[in-house]
């Protein structure tokens, strides 16, 4: 008999199905003996009232996370979870397991500090909600790259090893490369933006490194970047419109392959209006002043809690839990930001703020070789450095833009996580190097 | 009126149209001027006997690499490069660009040797050849994907900074992670297999580092490794059969969605046979005593030439461009090998040969425990850097194994390239880390 996985039960009620995985769970309850197995995508309860049904794993002494097959008669239960079971349950061993996980894998919530969770994050990223998040981190790769590639987008892969630190000095990790220094990239930015070039719209997904050593449950030191970039803009609204779609489509991704995961986690599923609403910078700041008379003017930048006011304020003018603010003051943002051309100390940048928090950081860039000179002599960098980025200016770059987003951060805020190290595999931070 | 790709002027034929892009060549021919205008996607040719409609080149010093927009009416014309061509042409300089770029990039072919070619890879990516096999990079990674995820694999993205070398102390780039050494990841083995524990079958693309001092053709120090993983297989050829058609899927994506791009490079598409032969190690060595008079048969593992031989009697004998070589012995396979049964001295491991060129590695690997703590002893390693990986055995884990595909080796066997290095965006090699 083929192996069915258990979300495959549904097409079967009726016949006797075979299913493999882990002894999830193993009880008694008033004569009856409920077995739950889980496999990669699911769970399945098999029920019965002769407990030598079960006896293979007695002998073999067997407990929970034991491999196992399972064959029995699939049957439409109301009761059960999932509406199905199996009756009429044979249990074969593949590999017993005796010594019981760290932390319980069966119980609806995972009830472990947070350090337990990620020092055993081997065994407890098996647990229901943890597989939830970590699907859900798939989904949202997997509609960022379908609403991209629907957009003529071309995807990437830029190198992680590069020569110099492409922000600022600061914050990057030294590598030893055949006895030269080198760095790990801090973002793809240099790379995405010579790749307009080449493509015109371009998108990478992949890791980046960032040295900071703060120890926050905000903070990783190692995330995936979502990041894209596109010729041929009239300005940062039309990276903006098209960062819109994008989010809309990673939504509507994970509403419709990943509704169980939603479903499980307690999803608020946020919409994304036809045009999400923007304020300047400078408005924000005014608006801030006005609501709760803390005069923030001569900030360069928002703080978290800025940006907690705006997103409520966004939330209760408009409905949206989405916020743009545009017009970010020039002298925070990095050297090869665009300025704004009625306003020039403010730049043609924005981020979007999502329930309150920053999620994507974007805008349009200078391209033209001179104003790279004159941005680069501007902030005391030497061009050395920059001798290949420059290059592709000096042979023709359109206007463009982009932006990225930290899927971490996506992840953590859509599904409530109080850590952004819970919306990961294997989170890195300044004390952590393992599992 | 709304800009279109150049790819789109099909659809628009009898219709004025607007494109965007880079001024890619312009020449004269018996009174008639011939502008081709390029853009991310394809090329447009635009016809005029009239030279004052490109006066505006001329005015502001436009040469090669301009940014322009250009108005015309689409025509059917078989003469035109695509069936296109716009008449009547107004053009509009964005940004004239004077300096003629390192490389001619409106020749058919790239004529520079591979070095400039990759020195100033910012410009020489833009040339319609190198495109397309970027392209190609981008539709390998897409059809990858897209086998696996309707295979039920899930995409994870796991550590590229580890705690400790993955395979063997050799070979692995150091860091300075916060003042402790940490290392860059020569493969994701460990992490997907431990992920193989919650998703049962995952697959992961991205970067992988490798600190190998060689500077021959065919060595990149970091590149793309479509990686994956399965749980609850019989053993190896299980992982072959899956294989087998992720191999035949990307095939069929390049087929269907990057025609043009094959077309221009002139690539031989192989077929992919229902079922790809195979040959065991041992019998291949005695096949090369046999057809070729040399015994390699103490040999641990196949030499270039071997990989050739075997591809050519793979085409003659099967017809077929690939082979897979199965039991290389366990003395040369890391501690994770899973032996035959049968002979324990071969492994249950494979290499899939392309046109006689190693492109693929997988097997089984082992999943019980014990196994582990015998195969580490064995190979006298000690347990404490692989603490974290053991859990996952500790707590169960089923038959398992998985393969991994080098995106860039593919790419370049596929468009024959002479040099991997060019089969990818910004090659690292011992000399390069620039661009």
């Amino acid at each position: 008999m083929e192996r069915i996985r258990t979300i495959e039960a549904q097409q079967h009620v009726g016949q006797r199905v075979r299913l493999q995985g882990w002894l999830h769970s193993l009880r008694q309850l008033g004569g009856i003996t409920f077995l739950v197995l889980r496999d990669g995508w699911g769970t399945m309860q098999a029920v019965s009232e002769d407990m030598s049904a079960f006896s293979a794993l007695n002998e073999q002494g067997c407990g929970v996370e034991s491999l196992i097959t399972l064959e029995g008669l699939a049957v439409s239960e109301v009761q059960a979870p999932g509406g199905i079971e199996l009756h009429q349950p044979i249990v074969q061993v593949i590999t017993p397991i005796s010594e019981p996980p760290p932390v319980a894998l069966n119980k609806r919530k995972l009830s472990a500090q947070a350090t337990t969770l990620l020092d055993h994050a081997v065994v407890t990223n098996r647990h229901p909600t943890r597989r939830a998040v970590l699907r859900l981190a798939s989904g949202v790769m997997q509609g960022y790259r379908t609403a991209l590639q629907a957009k003529h987008f071309t995807e990437i892969q830029t190198p992680k090893i590069v020569a110099s630190a492409t922000e600022s000095g600061a914050n990057v990790f030294k590598l030893d490369y055949f006895g030269r220094p080198a760095y790990l990239a801090q973002s793809p930015q240099f790379y995405k933006q010579i790749m307009v070039g080449v493509f015109e719209r371009v998108f990478e997904v992949g890791p980046v490194f960032r040295a900071e050593p703060h120890d926050t449950t905000r903070h990783i030191n190692e995330y995936v970047s979502l990041d894209a970039e596109m010729g041929f803009i009239e300005d940062h609204f039309t990276v903006m419109a098209v960062l819109r779609d994008v989010i809309d489509a990673i939504l509507t991704t994970l509403r419709t392959q990943y509704a169980a995961d939603l479903a499980l986690l307690q999803v608020q599923m946020p919409t994304v209006p036809e045009r999400i609403p923007h304020i300047h910078f400078a408005d924000a700041q005014e608006l801030i002043l006005r609501e709760h008379g803390l005069d923030v003017r001569g900030e360069p930048d928002l703080s978290p809690q800025d940006e907690r006011w705006l997103g409520e304020w966004a939330k209760r003018e408009f409905g949206s839990d989405f916020l743009f603010v545009t017009g970010y003051p020039m002298r925070k943002r990095p050297f090869y930001t665009h300025p704004d051309p009625q306003r020039p100390a403010y730049s043609n940048s924005f981020d979007l703020l999502f329930r309150g928090v920053e999620l994507v950081t974007g805008g349009q860039r200078l391209h033209r070789y001179d104003d790279y000179l004159a941005a680069l002599a501007a902030a005391k960098l030497p061009l050395e450095p920059f001798e290949s980025y420059l290059e592709a200016f000096k042979y023709g770059m359109p206007p463009h833009g982009g932006f990225a987003i930290g899927s971490e951060r996506l992840v953590m805020q859509l599904t409530g996580l109080s850590n952004v190290k819970l919306a990961t595999t294997f989170p890195r931070d300044i004390q952590r190097l393992t599992p």
